[in-house]
């Protein structure tokens, strides 16, 4: 029994095999599910789990059962309406970074927030326009309507203006990007989120703040520029504008100026007075109102030439339903759109539901975003996602449900349906400068570079290629290449782990590296090889390179040696130049033997050593008759230490099975221990076993193999008496009762 | 001292943790390299290093010094001979796969064989033209050089004919894919061909034995059908052959037949009495050589409309430029090039080199290849690697050294500058023929998928997916789909593993799966858990999950819950409804007492119980006044058994120390065993430890750890003393001496 004395671990035990251990130690049968069991648990359908999945489809009809009218409603009508305030405005500015007229944001900012209301688990997020997405959405519809030459060849965009395809791409890109989300939702694939690793996120994050900031320039400089998509699209961008940088507006510099200072110093305040403040001061909103009047009492528009917000046509327009060919066309840009807003909307939420004790459904988030974005695309709304600093309004000024979400709508609709023409005078440029201080937040994660540095090098490189990649080759191909990048990372860490040999600490059944402690002991013949990491096709032949490092000598070049070597014995034994003695093999002929090279059977000479036509096994590490030479082989057992290994593929089952039957074709006795037992399992599965490879190899822990080494060779041992005296702890008593404490004073030594 | 007596286990030792155990042992100081260090290393030159880099990077001069003249010249020139045949008639053949005119096949047979014969590392591969590569030239070239309409927008194409542009992109690649391989190779990355895995090789060669098939089905059937390049090409190539069938040239079709049928039947005679021959039946050469007679006789061309080789020229040509507008267009193609065309050539040397027992060395090869193509290249050659069928045909006819190689090029040069003339009647559908027939061994390749099901599945998903992108999707974005999906696939085998609770094996220091095994005992309030695989960012998520679901409740609930009782408490106590007794807490009002929410701090009930202003902390687990209830926690220590972590990310060490964290707020001791020494030491540098997560948590093994637990928490045990009479192995003495074998029997129970 385990007894709580002292600090003493004290153990007496019969010496373990695997299989020694399965027979004494009863095992529960497990029945595993299989696939088939998977699927019709399934699709089994009771009325609670009906009730459950409507529940789960509806996550609305949870959270309105528990809602505390009494406590909740006000915070949600004051969260709600200034949400709605910051709405209206970012869906104006980001509508421009999607290169379509302002007035779509405003419908981004409607539709797909409705339809979140019922289906979405968050009760934080805020769902509209991000600026991210909306660069991506605006690739591709400058790709496919670009500013200047005609847009491409695509049958429905016959009889529309150019601003009218461009809606149309925009929405039939949501659509399809909602169409995967929801088929990702149903699958419940959800988990591919989390390949979206913070390390990922963050760079891509940088490289979308530094291509937002560079499409906002025109704006914020009054310059007309046309849109380029495609790889290196940004440098040419910068190029554009530095030649046109002389016929800047000086007055929508000023204001952009202007507004950016107030913004930023306002924002800074109320970051800096967060606990005294009871809702944050909008500023935005307050600069917004301020340029729109000032514009409007001092025209600026025919004034000073400034590119206004313009016209905004009242109410909503027609639903339209999305063009099949643009579909086609946009597909491989659909996806990432899909992947990011998901992923980023839920990454948000997550922050939110564990602040207040929520749980959120991945695939339920997707089936809400899918159905949000098939929703609202149909009536010309873009890709929805979140904003962070919208839906940090919305939780900070006491939201407590999606029904501030639905009354933030509502305020964007009043401003759709009613008030939208008191916008008109809006310069574009203030806009742009409310964009760009929103980045700083973005931009700042650069600081996580020098961090990740010193912790992570890899960490650190997946993040300068994401970011480089999404900078240079534009956000849908740079994200590609950081997730390719990532997952090498993580292939990278284990493909060429420390590979050490271990050795014994004196007195203990401790195993150690045996480079790094001075009081080892390591029997003769043996040798113990740690693999630090899952073996799969891009390290196994690592291993066995590391392997035969470790043990000293190749065991095919062995193999073969020895085999050439019987060859030459039975040749010579046949001519009577040798003779078997009861002394072994004697040479009788004199005359040097000269090694012929015998190329013909070179397969031959990689299989067992047979010794079936020979009056007895030839001991290969004595001397040899007729100066037949092959080389020693020191040990005699191998112990491989599979504590780590976490997998193993067919490549690596192969590889292995390759590299121990080399072993133990030179005699060389093989133990592998500490194997998880669904690593066991799959190497029966594998046919990993035969003649030469028996489970009896594998034993429970290092010190059950080497102990067994022992027995089976107790010659290693006897050499090394003289350390007797020193290490006296660790003892192999006769056999005997297992439960015996005082171990006999006889078997002492 | 390890004595091996009997099959027993017994071990007296101290308690260890990491502390402890490195207290007690000397370590060893061992100096890291930095990458400095590596740097300085890499760039030190003596004399040695320089005589070995030339030899490395010229392995001829190895070779030629031990070359045996008496005995290898004879099979190198036989062998040479033969393949020089071989060669010939496969450049020829492969040619056409590329769509280029059939001499520059030849081409590619010689240059870079040349430079290769210095280069090389491996003895035995032919180096040369290879169908796949062929395929993957032809998909360039039909793109920019379509066989209908225009040629791509390219300046050098001028004035040259539709073949002559043909031949220049062909080469331009070729170069192209040259440098790579010579970057590569100087850059000392060959190890990027290890994530070629078998599987992914496998349904790569079978999806190109597809293409490959298709493409010259057009020869064996007489049809002029336009090469189509881009996804679903073969889709489109086989409706275009469907509609076309009926103009099918019978003629064409026969002579197909007649020569598959008879190379297929005279294959597998020299396969199945190999050992019996002394060189395999050359029945493609013999085959080649009569339909080349019958049909000069018999005029094939003009009677029957049978489309032949054609003129081929006499002679070399001269060298040429590669265009650097198509490096450009065609980069992303020639990476696939490069990597497929030196992976298949290594794997098929590493065959060879194990075989014969010689090494090659993967980066020597890349440079070998990357010059033989830039060289290549320059004379109109395309991209060589080696093709299995021609390297056999070197290796078993004895070839020992690329002097055979050698020899086969002056064969194929003898050809080109002299009886080229010869082949000229040759039927292509013959060529066609002798390429289809070659496939069977790709072909094949179809076997492994259910062998692979049955073992392992997501390498049959591998497979699957590569050969199904490479079929449809073209074979160099199959590829990369291939190697995305297998990367994947690696992660996804370490993002969902099965975690287990584990128990100890009663009388034993070993410890399992709690669910597998009858006999378990597992002492109150402990909670063992083991991590399976390593931990990174996609999976961090799923241990934090597992670890709350093991641990029976979420820490961070709890540890909210009790903040929230405290703030009450000290309301309770300042308006005196509460007061400090020598018995704890009492209630000294009689009314009930009702929790407000109070929203204000959320942050602070994240924060650890602050019990400083209290006269004596609060027992969670006892009855709380004042109606006051806290969720119960049961466990009261909670060890993590690391072994199979071999490696952390820095999102893993976050997420860890978060998780962590909010165990130790709710007063839960965590302990950490079996963990890696370099984990250790990253953990360290990733600033892991801190006032509430300390070093001493680490223990060397389970055991130790449990131990400890019973250690701090005596009534653990307590509880269950009817089990004592059953275990009694396992002890723990009074403190004494470590050499002490038999114990004092007064400390047994």
């Amino acid at each position: 029994m385990m007894r709580p004395r002292a600090k003493q671990y004290v153990v007496a035990r019969p010496l373990y095999s695997e299989e020694s251990f399965t027979e004494e130690h009863e095992k529960v049968y497990r029945h595993r599910k299989t696939m088939l069991d998977h699927i019709k648990q399934y699709f089994t359908c009771d009325a609670k789990r009906a009730k459950n999945a409507v529940l789960s489809l509806l996550p609305v009809i949870g959270w309105l059962k528990i809602y505390q009218i009494k406590e909740w409603l006000l915070s949600d009508i004051v969260s709600g309406i200034s949400t709605g305030l910051v709405a209206v405005l970012q869906g104006l500015a980001y509508c421009l970074l999607a290169s379509l007229p302002p007035w779509y944001g405003l419908f981004s900012a409607f539709f797909p927030v409705i339809m979140y209301f019922f289906l979405g688990t968050s009760r934080h997020i805020s769902v509209g326009p991000f600026p991210v997405l909306c660069m991506m959405i605006s690739t591709v519809v400058t790709r496919l309507v670009p500013d200047e030459g005609p847009p491409a060849n695509i049958t429905g965009f016959e009889g529309l203006t150019r601003d009218e395809q461009r809606v149309l791409v925009a929405s039939s890109v949501t659509f399809l990007a909602g169409i995967m989300q929801l088929a990702m939702g149903v699958l419940q694939v959800g988990f591919v989120v989390m390949y979206m690793s913070d390390t990922l996120v963050s760079g891509f994050a940088t490289a979308a703040a530094i291509h937002i900031l560079v499409s906002q320039l025109k704006f914020v400089l009054g310059l007309t520029v046309q849109s380029i998509s495609g790889p290196l699209a940004i440098v040419y961008t910068l190029e554009i504008i530095f030649n046109k940088i002389t016929s800047a507006n000086i007055c929508d510099l000023v204001i952009s100026l202007v507004i950016m200072v107030v913004v930023f110093i306002v924002k800074e305040l109320n970051d800096r007075f967060k606990s005294k403040l009871p809702v944050p001061i909008p500023i935005e909103v307050i600069m917004t109102v301020i340029a729109c009047g000032v514009s409007y009492a001092f025209d600026f528009k025919t004034k000073y030439g400034i590119d206004v917000v313009g016209h905004i046509p009242k109410g909503y327009e027609r639903p339209i339903a999305p063009d099949l060919q643009i579909f086609q066309e946009s597909a491989v840009e659909a996806f990432p759109i899909a992947i990011v807003g998901f992923a980023v909307a839920f990454s948000v939420a997550k922050v939110y539901s564990t602040k207040h004790d929520y749980t959120i459904d991945g695939n339920q988030e997707l089936i809400a975003f899918g159905v949000s974005n098939i929703f609202g695309a149909s009536f010309k709304s873009f890709a929805a996602s979140t904003a962070l600093s919208r839906s940090a309004v919305q939780e900070s000024t006491g939201g407590k449900t999606q029904i501030a979400g639905l009354l933030s709508a509502i305020i964007v609709m009043i401003v759709t349906v009613a008030i939208g023409y008191l916008l008109e005078p809006l310069p574009k440029s203030v806009l742009g400068a409310v964009v760009i201080v929103n980045l700083k937040g973005m931009l700042m994660q650069f600081r996580d570079v020098p961090y990740l540095w010193r912790r992570d090098k890899p960490d650190c490189v997946v993040w300068l290629c994401t970011c480089f990649a999404a900078i240079f080759l534009g956000l849908d191909l740079g994200l590609a290449v950081g997730l390719g990048v990532e997952l090498i990372s993580v292939v990278l860490r284990t493909q060429f782990p420390r590979c050490s040999v271990l050795a014994n600490i004196k007195g203990t059944d401790i195993y150690k590296d045996r480079k790094d402690y001075i009081n080892i002991y390591e029997p003769e013949g043996v040798k113990i090889f740690r693999i630090p990491s899952p073996i799969f096709f891009a390290n196994i032949e690592f291993f066995r390179n590391k392997l035969v490092e470790a043990a000293g000598f190749n065991p095919l070049r062995v193999l073969r040696k020895r085999n050439k070597a019987l060859r030459m014995i039975r040749k010579l034994l046949k001519k009577g130049d040798l003779q078997w003695t009861s002394k072994g093999l004697i040479n009788t002929s004199c005359g040097p033997i000269k090694e012929s090279e015998d190329e013909s059977n070179m397969e031959e000479l990689d299989l067992p050593t047979d010794f079936k036509d020979l009056p007895t096994r030839i001991d290969w590490n004595a001397e040899l008759p007729a100066n037949i030479i092959v080389p020693r082989v020191d040990i005699h057992s191998l112990i491989l230490d599979f504590a780590a290994v976490s997998f193993l593929d067919i490549s690596a089952v192969k590889g292995l099975k390759t590299a121990l039957k080399e072993f133990i074709r030179v005699e060389v006795e093989i133990y592998i221990v500490a194997c998880d037992p669904y690593i066991l399992e799959k190497l029966h599965e594998c046919s990993f076993f035969d003649d030469e490879i028996q489970p009896s190899i594998f034993y429970l822990t290092l010190h059950d193999a080497m102990l067994q080494t022992l027995v089976n060779h107790p010659e290693s041992t006897e050499k090394k008496s003289n350390y007797e005296k020193v290490i006296t702890t660790v003892t192999i008593h006769h056999p005997g009762g297992r439960d015996r404490n005082a171990p006999d004073p006889e078997t002492k030594f």
